[in-house]
């Protein structure tokens, strides 16, 4: 049997999704920019695409939803663009995010530091997630931005952000959050929500890879990262990818068609291998069930390595993961893990299960099976679990 | 009968090309960082995509080739990252570009003029080229870099890239191609050319929209324009876009098989559509077609708006264009033809017929008969020019 319980880094294609592409690559062709018909007649499919997006996270006709080629992008383009606009060619010269945001956050913050940037990095409590009030004590006169994420890639846990764009709001201080993790997952309403930036990729919800977009809400101005034509009103040049567009618009679509599905089903399926994971004893998921988007788990199971758990899962045909896929190279401590304050031991021994709308029970079943037999087969030849006295083995 | 005659626009996706794409979005859709089975059975997949590249542009082991959203984007990270490597945070401030780059090019240098750097637009000779000798005049001590296309979107000119990089090279001076253009309609030799960049898009020569790529010498250290996690070789972040780099993989496979009958049998028809237009009084094509792809003809018809002309085409199912699809929604006068010195009136009679190796003769022949319809009906009702004197029918 094959399970794939990655969907964190990535999901299948929904064939809907890909039905809904198919015409526009060989058949509808032109680009949408031209005057003729082969460029028009992409039109209505790209009218409808955005329409779908908009109706799926409640953005208002005032507000723009401008296609990137992913979450990445938008990520780096709203870091940037704010510090073209505030900071370099402005009189602000800070941005508060969190220690746990994606790397494309991450690692543009950093290089915006070597800019001269101060950046911020809040860290998480012991739920992983960032308390709203810490947001307020860090907002100078001088934040440009805030960036922070709607729900923990690794464990799933969801950050106030209704919460944090309030605060944000009374201080006068611009509010981005990456929104990859949120939609399909738990709705997303950007108006309830009160955020000034989201950014999402297609490909986290059954959408194709390549295509992602960023909220903005009400139009606001924000230095392009793509210069060019004048494609997407001149916010995002390029030729516009158009069957990546009806494949997003489809999959937003289709994200919130399945969203009760999501909380019930695949939560009731998540629900039950976590429970089953944890009767194992020496077990620990990380963040209470209630506040984690319904399809993740990150589980530690004290003294086996994460990485040897993803092999003996590997081997039985399931996919797992031990934290980012953008990361996935680095055999470090799982960062999110020390964020949370789990000593250095346990820190390695993170696994990440995120399910999707195609798990089935069946692949539960078959998944807890193996998940028990490879803790039992790597425990007993665990030289640091066998040698562990008694009273140690259930401390976080 | 449909013709498309806008492939310098896009082109259709070749069906052996959606054909290798296909397995990626419902069946093989794993991340390719992932660990597991998932993400590792798309590795053969890609690597085969990477070397089919790097065959494709004669790229060798010691360079690389980044994969990107498309060229508009290879536009931006090559301007933006020499700016902040070498201008903000060195010592030079200068760009040489031209007159007739891609909007991706042009608003760039306009966005880096804001920033403080110096930018120089060299001016194109009556056959639409940049003169190699006028880029050594503008060099200086100070120029960071010169960003030059290969081929011209709109008249399809070469430009002479081997000299232009040989002065660069003399100079100590960096050289950047956009060879959108190039790729797929002439030989297209990186290490021969002697560029330091040069940028691509697979929708240009029958791959999928949504992908293209940066070719960089020797690994030429770069700032990223997409900072994040470590793919491709932590050059250019974002997830791999599996479908879409397996797709421009194959495309540019395909481009090269293709190149003799680009040569000989594209060049053969585009000569015969252009011998034909010719034969109407009063028309002109802009620059020596030895010097031009063999797909593009930008030819200007005395006394028939370009626009006109587009609608009579596209009413026949033909599609023209009257200038590059990134700026189509502008009914100015065409810039290059205002830059090879065509007068006012000429420059807004200007329509682009681009074909591809799909066009047939008999599309051909049909094009030749509406164009020639549409030229008499259009002259007929032209009140400039049935009021022309004779003595000015003649004069570009």
């Amino acid at each position: 049997m094959k399970v794939y319980l990655d969907n964190n880094a990535t999901t299948i294609v929904d064939p809907e999704v890909k039905a809904a592409m198919d015409p526009y690559f060989t058949q509808i062709y032109g680009n949408p920019n031209s005057l003729h018909d082969f460029g028009t007649e992409c039109h209505p499919a790209l009218r409808k695409a955005m329409d779908q997006m908009y109706e799926a996270i409640g953005a208002r006709d005032e507000d723009d939803i401008v296609v990137t080629s992913c979450a990445t992008e938008s990520n780096n383009w709203v870091l940037k663009g704010v510090y073209f606009d505030l900071i370099k060619n402005g009189d602000k010269d800070h941005i508060i995010t969190t220690e746990v945001e994606h790397p494309s956050v991450t690692a543009t913050c950093r290089w915006l530091e070597e800019q001269g940037v101060r950046v911020t990095y809040l860290p998480v409590n012991q739920d992983g997630v960032v308390e709203a009030h810490t947001v307020r004590d860090f907002i100078t006169d001088k934040t440009a931005l805030v960036s922070i994420m709607w729900a923990n890639n690794e464990t799933g846990a969801i950050f106030p952000v209704e919460e944090i764009s309030e605060i944000c709001k009374e201080k006068g201080v611009l509010f981005h959050t990456d929104g990859v993790q949120a939609i399909g997952k738990i709705p997303v309403d950007v108006i309830r929500a009160g955020v000034d930036f989201m950014s999402f990729s297609a490909h986290k919800f059954h959408g194709p890879k390549g295509v992602g977009g960023l909220y903005i809400r009400n139009g606001h101005p924000l230095t392009s990262l793509l210069h060019g034509g004048e494609h997407m009103g001149g916010r995002r040049s390029g030729t516009l990818n158009v069957p990546g567009i009806v494949g997003m618009g489809k999959a937003m679509e289709l994200a919130t068609y399945y969203l009760k599905f999501e909380e019930e089903h695949v939560r009731k399926l998540r629900d039950k291998l976590e429970d089953a994971i944890l009767e194992i004893p020496d077990t620990y998921s990380v963040g209470p069930r209630e506040n984690r988007t319904p399809n993740t788990i990150l589980v530690s199971v004290r003294g086996v390595e994460g990485e040897a758990m993803l092999w003996d899962l590997n081997r039985a045909g399931i996919a797992a993961s031990t934290g980012s896929a953008c990361a996935s190279e680095d055999l470090e401590a799982n960062p999110i893990m020390v964020a949370v304050g789990a000593d250095s031991e346990l820190a390695h021994t993170a696994v990440r299960l995120s399910l999707s709308r195609f798990t089935t029970e069946e692949e539960i079943d078959y998944t807890i099976e193996q998940f028990k037999k490879a803790v039992e087969r790597l425990r007993s030849i665990s030289s640091s679990y066998a040698y562990m006295p008694d009273n140690m083995k259930d401390k976080q």
